[in-house]
């Protein structure tokens, strides 16, 4: 995995995914900066993966495949990570991608790829045949549950994916729906909605939904972005429109006060922002929130609890840290919310 | 102009507007349902334009390239059209078109081209090297003026160019910041924001914004869909906080209650879409509605106006219908807020 010079729990999304929920087939990362350490010493987890300083010394544990680790905005890829991609390729190793800049369609790393025997994925290519959405998801009978954010990269994938395993140990039939590149890569299907042509997010959003509702009563839509945010506010509203929720989880970042590189742009309180989701939802189908997930991954555990209380008096609603604690709380709110809205189930429980 | 079976004022957006502000530039119009009449008689506007049946009865009126003249939802090429646009560009006709679906990329059409030595223009297709929006916007001095609508396909394009008319002719530099083929065609520049990459939308408006800014006193953007549109809302939040406009317009079309095409979204009263943009746009940069624009075109006289006075109480703001009666209630009300955004042309004016 390169992560070069980004390793950390805050600076590379992909990468510290990845290791989280996947770290069984991650066979060593790449960062010079850190080279002869662990993983675990840095983000916490990830135990004995070793790190290494170039892709020669990565290559003695063995791996089959390169996985970017980063995502960085505008998704191109660093001028610098090229002459590594070809020699990957060249050497038969597949290449992961979650960029903007497609790597297949380079035609210098699509002739390495061709001379390793190797394939490229581009985890952001959008599917052939999308369309605009249709109001289709009305007619799921499944719960579906979409987390928003006050601001990109703040735990809106990880606290679905965390809901996601409590809900299924406590016996409920979930699903996870990936609309970014790492949760595909992590969950093996979904769609990048922030590549598709503009015109088409909601459709995605649409498609993924009901496709994740075949076998599920729970739908998790993974987030995107917030709809503060100056850049990617119109992927967060099309991947509303297009889920059509019942539900939002809001997750947030306490020590966050302004989106992050984009500093002219306070964040508002955690009840204003419900009250603007209320406000987006209402005109087409009306979407309580029913929880907070927060990311207190920066403050030590007392200012965490205290964040948490302090969320739950202001928003009068369940509040915790999936991650660093229990997810039971919301996972709770969800299944409430669930029989709330299915009588059928709550009669058999 | 292709626009078989769709030419009317409603039905065929791309061909009304550009027989309305470039009627010297249209040899003639293929639509079989109405051949033998004048554009005329079915748009209220258009002169003598023939209609004709067949692209061969159009060559007589000796066009040098064909327009397609609508623009589908999905975007995709009419499968009864391929073979006239292969006749045409194999005749030496050039191609226009505003598709999702991108001709020049389509093997049969681009050969048929090349055999006719003629050209193949996407009006949607992006511009290379978009990238994210940073909110360079916000160190513009022009006034920056966006229309909003309550739906797709009610004036929101036409108002901004009657209005740049109108302001243009008080003496105002004023530019029009395209979005959308339609207005690209007219124009002669822009980005189809809804046919970029996700992400990018925010980042295509700062582009055009920035642009327009260069000459001009007043920028009047060119609004996309509709922030309650279940398939669109996200081009158009895009554009509000990728242009972060001072002000907007609100257009509307009043005998319109639901959207159309989508009849399970009720169009909600046009002070709660004004509460609703306020809502949106506060966060990033505070943007009053200043006026509203009314499509009236399906109203007797005596409807219109009764509307229009209806809107003005609603709302407290200047109404009208920039096309059917005089633009400059609107026009006034951009100068107004102009004056009182830059103290500097008071003084001297």
């Amino acid at each position: 995995m390169l992560a070069e010079g980004l390793l950390g729990p805050h600076s590379s999304k992909t990468a510290s995914a990845c290791i989280r929920y996947t770290p069984d087939r991650v066979a060593a990362v790449i960062d010079s900066t850190k080279a002869g350490r662990v993983v675990q010493d840095f983000l916490g987890f990830g135990g004995d993966i070793p790190i290494v300083a170039t892709l020669e010394e990565g290559l003695a544990h063995r791996p089959n495949a390169v996985l970017i680790g980063i995502a960085p905005a505008g998704g191109q890829l660093p001028a610098e990570w090229r002459q590594m991609l070809v020699t990957s390729l060249e050497r038969g190793l597949d290449v992961w991608s979650g960029l903007h800049f497609f790597l297949a369609d380079d035609e210098q790393l699509s002739a390495a790829a061709r001379r390793g025997s190797a394939r490229i994925f581009d985890l952001r290519r959008p599917p052939a045949g999308l369309d605009v959405s249709t109001g289709k998801t009305r007619d799921i009978d499944a719960t579906v549950v979409l987390t928003v954010g006050t601001d990109c990269n703040i735990g809106k994938m990880t606290a679905q994916l965390q809901l996601r395993d409590v809900l299924k140990q406590r016996g409920n039939r979930v699903a996870f729906a990936a609309t970014g590149q790492t949760g595909i890569l992590i969950e093996g299907w979904g769609i990048s909605v922030d590549a598709v042509v503009a015109d088409f997010i909601g459709g995605a959003a649409e498609q993924l939904t009901l496709q994740a509702a075949k076998d599920a009563d729970i739908v998790l839509v993974e987030g995107q972005g917030s709809i503060i945010h100056p850049s990617f506010s119109g992927v967060t509203v099309g991947l509303i429109h297009g889920t059509l929720p019942h539900a939002f989880v809001l997750c947030a970042q306490p020590s966050r006060t302004r989106i992050r590189n984009r500093e002219w742009v306070p964040i508002p309180p955690l009840d204003e922002f419900i009250r603007m989701h209320d406000t987006l939802a209402a005109p087409l189908r009306p979407a309580p929130t029913i929880a907070v997930a927060l990311n207190t991954s920066d403050l030590s555990d007392a200012d965490a609890r205290a964040a948490i209380r302090e969320t739950e008096s202001l928003t009068g609603l369940p509040a915790t840290d999936p991650v660093r604690y229990d997810a039971a709380p919301i996972a709770e709110a969800i299944e409430a919310f669930h029989r709330s809205r299915t009588p059928q189930f709550a009669s058999r429980a």
